[in-house]
């Protein structure tokens, strides 16, 4: 345990926007890496924070990242944009995949793109609520290294596979966004770091067998979320992502955690037109229902995804954002 | 209880589509209905199979289902089918959108159909996987009454809302389906029926207490599967099938299980085109390498999504569909 520091976002965008022009990406795309990090910190989500900025940089130096690139996308049908992304930083190859389906699905109604050679792509919310803040509802769906087992089954065998889903609503946009494991490798690394127990069915040791031992789950599997559900959901991004973009799949897939490895997930998103500009007035009487739902614990009450990063984000931005002393030193001395 | 009988699925076939004519839907339109509510009780989900034929006459004798419609669709952008399902029989008016967008995914690599006032469409996998057996990606979407409440809360605000998803491979396609609830209401029933408790965390009672007894918790709410991401999940089903429908949403859902309202959910398809048809090897070969997984229990092999469903219809194609004997004479005298 080394401690945390308190930073300013715009202290720690500015020393971010060093890093990256220093590790020799381009001032714009810089802008765009450093935000989506930025903004994960800010959300109360530092798994995919600055925290993985030192890595982005090793896989610069190594070749695995190519730091001036958009990636090459066409149109291989009307509304279908495939798009290699040349090794390029994952948020600068999707935003410019987003904004050319976004504009096409105002003709076409829905437009996808689908992604592959492109490197992580950071917190999938972000995507979402950039175009559902436009007017249009987003699916966002990334797969990842295999971490997650099968229910029932004794190997990580499936990715992370995560899904956002963005819909326009007032005052802000209705943004869900969640991995389909039961925890995040993450959380597991942080609780072998605290030495803390995990709780019984979260993970599996190496050999397949159920354990408390984070220490232990590092070389083993998580569970998928929701039993047999989401193990079905989880496995179905992963075919459906795999189908579409032609990525690697399962333990094939390298590169979203290592410094060593060219990236070879997929990521896919599709965009679509509401019925009518006349909807966003319902979804959002509806949302505010469920807020005021009557909650089981006076303490908790019932919340709409989304609107706890956005309270977590208005008080980051007043008060700074926590990152590890070790890794903003780090930062400072990649500056 | 009034015991079961085991009926052969032609025999039922001849039933059913006697039953449809009789009550005015065309010949076409009936084999569509029928096959769909059979091919559910053949993969062994009773729940959506001819069980609710007898609703589905009550409606049509009600004018809440217009028998001879297929709906009235138009093509709102290029890849985006508007329909109207004009009161329509669920399935009729699904499979008419769907064969529209697939033949327009051919050419436009992605179109969805958004469909309202339809009826209750049944089991989305049939949907998922007759368009990927043709070499599709399928989304299926679908909302239905509020049975489930969100997480942490107290009353029932949520659909059921299920998705599937197809997803082409050999020798059968991938095909995923699942509600977002943990349990359905139909298993409520069917507990209170039988008087067995639910277990703990299933159900809460119409004061918004949770509830092991089945009886109560039929006027109440059922958990969402997975916590609060199947809660986040579900409500992001519900707010993207009613943004792009304009269909009703939480407590205003009406007619998917009465014979007294019109139904005014809302159902969405995506079509998609693969990547190559190369992708087909590598998706199969994964689906293999998941079913080979080594299982904790080594009683209970690891599963792939369809491979059950697929694995009953072989034995009930042979030995018949058990149907309760009250359904079963209810049938016959509608015939």
């Amino acid at each position: 345990m080394t401690g945390a520091e308190i930073i300013s976002s715009s202290e720690a965008r500015r020393v971010a926007l060093a890093v990256l022009e220093r590790a020799g990406v381009p001032a714009e795309a810089a802008v765009v890496q450093a935000d989506l990090l930025i903004e994960a910190d800010l959300r109360g989500r530092p798994s995919h924070g600055l925290l993985r900025l030192p890595r982005i940089v090793e896989r610069i130096a190594n070749e695995l990242i190519a730091p001036a690139t958009r990636g090459v996308s066409q149109w291989k049908k009307d509304a279908l944009l495939d798009v290699d992304g040349m090794r390029g930083l994952g948020p600068v190859v999707a935003f410019a995949a987003l904004e050319q389906i976004s504009e096409r699905a105002r003709s076409t109604g829905v437009a996808s793109a689908v992604i592959r050679n492109s490197n992580h792509i950071g917190m999938l919310a972000l995507y979402a609520e950039r175009f559902a803040e436009q007017g249009q509802v987003v699916i966002a769906l990334s797969t990842s290294e295999a971490l997650v087992h099968p229910w029932g089954g004794r190997r990580a065998l499936l990715g992370t596979n995560p899904i956002a889903i963005g819909v326009p609503a007032d005052p802000e946009p209705f943004v869900m966004d969640m991995a389909t494991g039961l925890i995040s490798m993450g959380q597991v690394h942080d609780y072998a770091h605290r030495n803390l127990p995990l709780q019984p069915g979260w993970a599996l040791d190496a050999a397949g067998e159920p354990t408390t031992d984070a220490m232990a789950a590092k070389s083993g599997a998580i569970a998928p979320f929701g039993q047999a559900k989401g193990y079905a959901l989880g496995l179905a991004f992963e075919v459906l992502v795999g189908s579409l973009t032609a990525c690697s799949l399962g333990t094939e897939v390298r590169g979203t955690l290592d410094s060593t490895h060219a990236c070879n997930k997929g990521d896919v998103f599709v965009v679509l037109e509401p019925a009518s500009t006349g909807v966003v007035g319902a979804v959002s009487a509806y949302l505010d229902e469920i807020r005021n739902c009557a909650p089981v614990d006076p303490r908790s009450p019932v919340v709409v995804p989304g609107d706890g990063a956005r309270r977590r984000r208005a008080r980051n931005l007043e008060q700074g954002i926590s990152l590890p002393r070790d890794v903003w030193e780090r930062l400072q001395a990649l500056a």
